[in-house]
């Protein structure tokens, strides 16, 4: 592990997913952190949790990172500049541009602020949802402005570096509309396909595939949080949701009018531009590259679970991670185990030579 | 594992992935497979895989399974009654109701037919990925109707618990509403998000995550394949979508209006929405209603996710699902237990005086 270049101790503000993950990662590499939230219990988890200690009076830090909820970010990172004089500030709110403009507006002093947003989260929240290494491998934007020096903003970057991120640099204006696109109108086309099963019958929702689960996952989302979002960021959202919109409408009249010349064409040059689009997105689909996975069928009795992992403790392997599917009704569920690729193999073995059916 | 309960030869038409993950899942049964496709070097590889054997002239099927494009499944399930005229023949395509039609139409003798639709698959095709537990704890809808006897139809249960699916009877009006809601709009709502991105500035798809990554997976899916099936189940479809877009328009007024008042209420009851969609999807993501859950604090070290999981065995207690928070920076991970809410107070009691925190 390569040493921080961080100085001083880091502050951090809000100890929720975001904020605790910081300070577990930035503890990981021997910086110190303090911790502030307005909540004491947050705050007492957080400190037992490792991802720091509680901030006391008298802390110097070099570098502040303000994770609060969007709506009371320009607040908090206004009032951080002002305690802290020395400190360089940032935050790490979804939104840039209005944090931004209402800090100038507040008359803040941003030749020490500048905003950063990474890009990384889980559906789940505070400060038990906290891991060391949510940020390896995400960019990181720092939303950078002409008010803040090169030199000044570079503590910022090293922070990004020190969390294994990878940094991109783009303006407020080019982060927000960027993020409506990947981001914001996604958590909406999810939402409103995850309304559509709120009246539907059982037989109906008992049906559900792997499909339906990877569109709405990001629905489960916390509304709270989501109606600040799209407050600060309405006008590029509004535009790219007019766009999905005028598509949508096209469609239903190509499905309406399905025996009119060319209307069967016009579904598959839509399904077509769906394969495209993707085509663009970075990356394999979906899949954490730092874990193999073997699916394990599992039968639905008392005690199997157990001694499948049994089994894999016996082998001297640690999970990673674990999901278990079942569908009603069925007397064998599967077990999607991750563990690191360099024992794969060996698990494999060791599962089947245990009597487990191993389905991929 | 149990004898089969087929006594003829399965004749499977159409070798791609479900035709051949049949044909291997039936082999895997000891039940004889009579292959046919059109295309020799499918047939050829499929036989090769080990799905069955290439069909020949005097083969007398008990039961004919249909496996081709959804466009062409009721012209060939015609075909197949005609030469078969002492078996059973069904078909797994997507809908269920235009092909019934199409059947009755076509004077076929419906007496010998019922259609069924496993909810499986993959993104990938072709005998080649066919699996012989592709259907595994999976739903399969068998959509029957008056026009064939219940004694006569029970083959084709049989194949579908040979196949180690939940049999799942609903009408074919109930099966194509279903699949429109969990499967078409979804593949709709996913393409056109998908789209947005065909145009977008490098800039801005460097950022995606996995939340639209989830959002689009399915956009990625055959054109082809979908401008069969959405041409076959239009009027449910379109009904949906009409009113996903009518939450659509009301959204984008909201946000276009935001400071009037209620607007940023009403947003919030959307995305609430949203969580009480995503709760409905049974297993996995999304929490089915019917479960109650504990949180159980797990050390991270090999050997204690056995240690809990002989504890819950040990109480008598079968899990119903579960989910495993693991934070590789922290020292501990949690582990979500979702049981009959009959058993909640009693595990929890029995996993505390064993020593386990439970988080919540």
């Amino acid at each position: 592990m390569s040493e921080s270049r961080l100085v001083g101790p880091v502050r951090v503000v809000g100890v929720g997913l975001l904020g605790a993950s910081i300070g577990l990662g930035l503890r990981a590499k021997g910086v110190e952190v303090l911790l502030a939230d307005a909540s004491p219990t947050h705050l007492a988890i957080a400190a037992d949790y490792g991802a720091g200690r509680p901030a006391a009076p008298g802390d110097e830090p070099q570098l502040v990172v303000v994770c609060v909820p969007p709506d009371v970010t320009a607040e908090v990172v206004a009032s951080e500049l002002a305690a802290f004089p020395n400190a360089i500030v940032t935050d790490v709110a979804s939104v840039k541009l209005a944090i931004h403009d209402d800090l100038v507006a507040r008359g803040a002093d941003v030749a020490r602020y500048v905003g950063t947003h990474p890009m990384a989260g889980r559906e789940v929240g505070g400060p038990m949802s906290g891991r060391a290494d949510l940020f390896v491998g995400r960019p990181w934007v720092v939303a950078g402005h002409p008010g803040i020096s090169y030199r000044d903003a570079a503590v910022v970057d090293d922070l990004i570096l020190d969390l294994g991120a990878t940094l991109v640099e783009l303006t407020p204006e080019q982060h927000d509309r960027a993020v409506a696109l990947v981001s914001h109108v996604p958590q909406i086309v999810s939402t409103l396909m995850a309304r559509r099963l709120i009246d539907a019958p059982h037989a109906s929702v008992n049906l559900a595939g792997q499909g339906i689960r990877d569109v709405t996952r990001v629905a489960a989302s916390d509304p709270e949080l989501w109606v600040q979002i799209l407050g600060q960021n309405a006008a590029p959202v509004i535009e790219i949701l007019r766009g999905y919109r005028d598509d949508l409408d096209r469609f239903i009249d190509a499905l309406v009018d399905l025996d009119a010349p060319g209307a069967r064409r016009r579904i598959a040059e839509e399904l077509f531009g769906g394969n495209t689009g993707v085509e663009r997105l970075p990356g394999k689909h979906g899949v954490d590259r730092r874990y193999a996975s073997l699916i394990v069928m599992v039968d639905d009795r008392p005690g199997q679970l157990a001694r499948l992992f049994n089994d894999v403790g016996d082998a001297g392997v640690n999970l990673e991670d674990l999901r278990l599917e079942h569908s009603p009704g069925a007397q064998v569920g599967l077990a999607e185990i991750f563990v690191l690729p360099e024992v794969q193999e060996r698990l494999t073995d060791e599962l089947a030579a245990r009597g487990w059916r191993i389905a991929g």
